[in-house]
């Protein structure tokens, strides 16, 4: 039926692009890696070299020439997403990409328009959904197990090392903080955000403050129908990468991210120790694997794309409300952001 | 040294004032339960019949008349409570004064100058200072542990079944989120709150909405180094009574709130079940115990009250901003609520 | 109708008396310290001073003379206590004994015969059975949540530092694991232990070995109905104080026995560390306040005493077998103990 | 260096042979299912149907014929293990055995003979060691944090539904607790068991009994070093696959096996619920992944078999003395076994 393993280019060779090469070469039978590109010299070469797959390219357009390249993933900087994703949909190649898909709402809107037109699936890497806590809850609320959702939490907290070089005044909002927006939709499943009011400071370094750099965040996040969200991000958390979520509805309470390394336990002369999880890719590496199979069997026709790009644009315009807000100092209706 | 146990008197017999007759009646040696004053007729002879201890007055007059009488706890409605400690301090008896001791700045001033006046002590019903798990999260901050506070959380959500006839509008901050106001200072020991913003609705009954009356409410209150804080709030909870506190310092994160009844963990068809906490008087019961043996060691002098009339007057003031911050639709500072 | 706390007499002011002492001083209204009788030199007169209660005796004699004693605790060295409860009997006193009752089977049925003929309450203290998880697992057995039981398991793991002199072959069963074997008999109501084999050895202090001390043992149980109990104790955990329990029945499981010291969490640098408990006193305090109470209740008629001197003897036949089983070297039938 | 993916037979296509199937087909990039053996009819069909992958032969000859078979993975019934080893051997391909390896000693000596003779690797099914929880209490032994061993503990409850047509006596003794056998020597690395003392019974269907036929056993095991080991086996447990592992040392103890499907936790009104793992395949679908790559690895050289042949023996050792102490009614010292 199908003929192998589906062919996906890399695009970007990041921290994050690095570990998605790493998947399809070794992690998913179903899907090839064919090839890698990235503009910065050496880069594609030294990451197909270490896999032992996969064509090295430094431009894009060499991606597009390449008839076995079915798919790509999207892992360059954030700025640069929305532009490949018109340029894949304009060769016809499905996409799955990194978050946020663009920085920018009208960003979002081309890249929506150009994949619905060109008729490739576009995917978007919100993995929390893929995880085993966040699929188990959303299982719940589809079971009407939780009722109504009421109060809902998610937090992201990273285990510190930021380099400040990276940061921008509006990274904990658009790369950081996306996925509890994201997150808080999933676990309301249909309702709309209306309205957001943001705090943040540099906490955890506080001489970025005066480059308005922001490390630490609190959202508050209302919906359509009353229910309140907040979302949290710090940058530093001493044990590690800590991600979490709870929905409180009529009929109970979910709470997800459990944090631990694995169900080991130590007692010993300080007590009871855990080991923690001490990065986004131990703690969700099922999760990304399954994001990209999940893709994988959307390219194939087997399901629709479980994260759309509708998807990234509502979480998008939770984002840059939240960065307005705390520019403002008030709440600012996500309205108010549409143009 | 001491001539025996602490003669108190109660003033109101509700639900949380026969809980602490019952502690000065039998479950605290060091207390002796000497009267209980309520003017409803005949709940004082009800609660005195039942534990078989105490006069049954039904004016205030009458407790300030009996020499027995060495302290009273104030147990009556919140509006009450002010006057009562400012009564108490004139007959010169030490007062414990349920939460909220007051209900506008000026009443709370007025029960801190009248016991500072009669030199009389003057304790606060914070309850959750006591509990096992904040104050042990508490000693981890003293020790330096958790480094500086950045992110701080502190919710309530009780079983449900309240009386609308009982809630006013500001009845979830002046009454219930109060305790956390407290908490998130408690967590924070030195920090001053600055700015509040508030979000509530009625959730649980959207048919209270018209009235005015909230529910649910969250609760974001920035402190003057810019750590902050976010109280939680939902009147029902399908599974119980339930109250969590977070900190996240540069040195590392306590939780607390464990929510179980008991250590004892059911796996049956059904996966694996604990048995969650049904009440207040359940969760806190040694809290509420511990914190009336503190009051009577301080009122023996041996140290000093652990939760003052300036405790209380500080967590009014977060109450007042979140109630004002809901009608204004903004953010408020704390010194706007300040005349 | 009942005239005043009941009048207690402490026989015995080691370690666990005078844990009891200060419940029967300052944390249960519902009896009073009367009397301290210990024949140490002074150490009643120390006890009695620093609780500021009780008349100081070196005699027994002297407690029997005294009119304010109704009821006495035996907390004196194991191999007292038969004796001495057959001396509180022939007194006309309630007697309240730690545990073991007796280190023989005929010194059991003397004790359980006298208190008999007397009319007086003879109550155990097999603490655990007061303690909230383990109530709740036999709360779940009598709802016949858990069915049949078929595999069972107990626990108890000392803090260390436990000083050779005090040890002899037998005290790891007949003072430790009786403990144990009451909770499997509690655990498997009705049930009848046939059947034992004990591994026992000096693993903790190998340099005991020699002279035939033993601080680490495991027991097998087998019940008339083929149930099988663990029993398992070894005096050194670095961890601190380790009492488990767990009943896989036909329905489900219960495990109790969550050895942390409070719900509180702190995830710092080390991963997610919880206090654990560090002794018996801390874990089990309410448990030991629960049990005296009790002990008040069946003195005032208004329960039977929850746990009897047939408790004690049928614990004890268990303990008489497992180290039979430990001397021989095969497994030991309790009937092979009578007689 | 490498060509491509190892290619792998499958002999056996039950449920557990089934399982395998699909990690060489689906899970393991580094392996690929060449061909399944099964001499009932049509079974390899439907297997190799079902995946799109592998060769469908009745006769393991067709195996050792097929060029494209580097090794072969035998999941035939326990009894035909030891014959199939010799046969893979003698063929020259490398063998993955499931437990038990074999179900003698002389059979188990004959396989590791054979594969030492040939030359080829041989890797023993003994799954839990690649379980994550079993890995980290091993990475804590072998850094010293546990101490010395002192006790261990293993069990196994499997969800019911068991066939007592596929049960013999042994088969709670050589098919189940094989495995807690095996973790309790790779808890207590290089410690040699010295004596077994078993009971058993047909508690789950007691209409077994009669045809001597078991489903719940205890087995304890001493160590030469006179630690002491409990392994303990029920055929049903009401809430699913529970298998656990504790190590209690003179540093501290570790405890492994969760249960939990995910962290995800409910809390309704019937109080706090986690869902509980149902199968072995759910549990372990990593660690049977796991176990199948660290056999790629060893057949390229890359790092030497984790479980040998000898493990397997010595493991068989103990379950052979367990049954044989079931008969005996008495402890059976692992030598008694070697005939």
């Amino acid at each position: 039926m199908t003929a192998g393993p589906l062919g996906v280019a890399l695009l970007g060779s990041g921290r994050m692009g690095a570990f998605h090469a790493q998947t399809l070469a070794r992690r998913l039978p179903s899907a090839r890696l064919v090839a890698v590109a990235d503009p910065a010299q050496g880069a594609a070469e030294y990451l197909t070299g270490v896999l032992g797959a996969g064509r090295a390219y430094t431009d894009a357009a060499q991606v597009w020439d390449d008839p076995e390249v079915d798919a790509v993933v999207v892992a360059a900087p954030a700025r640069a997403h929305a532009d490949l994703v018109v340029a894949a949909a304009a060769a016809g190649r499905h996409v799955f990409c990194e978050k946020p898909m663009a920085v920018t709402l009208p960003d979002a809107d081309r890249a929506i328009d150009a994949a619905r037109a060109a008729g490739v699936v576009l995917q978007v890497g919100f993995n929390r959904r893929f995880a085993p806590d966040w699929a188990a809850a959303r299982a719940l609320l589809d079971d009407g197990m939780l009722g109504t959702p009421r109060l809902l939490r998610s937090l992201t907290r990273d285990p510190g090392g930021f380099v400040p070089a990276r940061v921008r005044p509006d990274t904990v909002f658009l790369e950081t903080l996306i996925h509890d927006f994201d997150t808080l939709r999933f676990l309301h499943p249909g309702a709309e955000a209306v309205e957001v009011h943001a705090v943040a400071d540099a906490l955890v370094e506080p001489a970025w403050r005066d480059r308005g750099l922001l490390d630490t965040a609190v959202v508050v996040v209302r919906f359509a129908d009353g229910a309140m969200g907040v979302a949290e991000a710090c940058f530093e958390a001493s044990y590690g990468y800590d991600v979490r979520g709870e929905v409180l509805g009529s009929g109970g309470m979910a709470t997800m991210g459990d944090g631990r390394r694995t169900g080991m336990v130590f007692s010993g002369p300080g007590g009871r120790v855990a080991e923690t999880v001490r990065s986004d890719q131990e703690l969700f590496a099922g999760a990304y694997t399954a994001e990209l199979a999940a893709f994988v069997d959307a390219v194939r026709g087997r399901t629709p794309p479980p994260v759309t790009g509708e998807d990234a644009r509502a979480a998008l315009a939770i984002a840059l409300a939240a960065a307005e807000s705390v520019r403002a100092g008030r709440p600012v209706r996500t309205d108010e952001v549409e143009k």
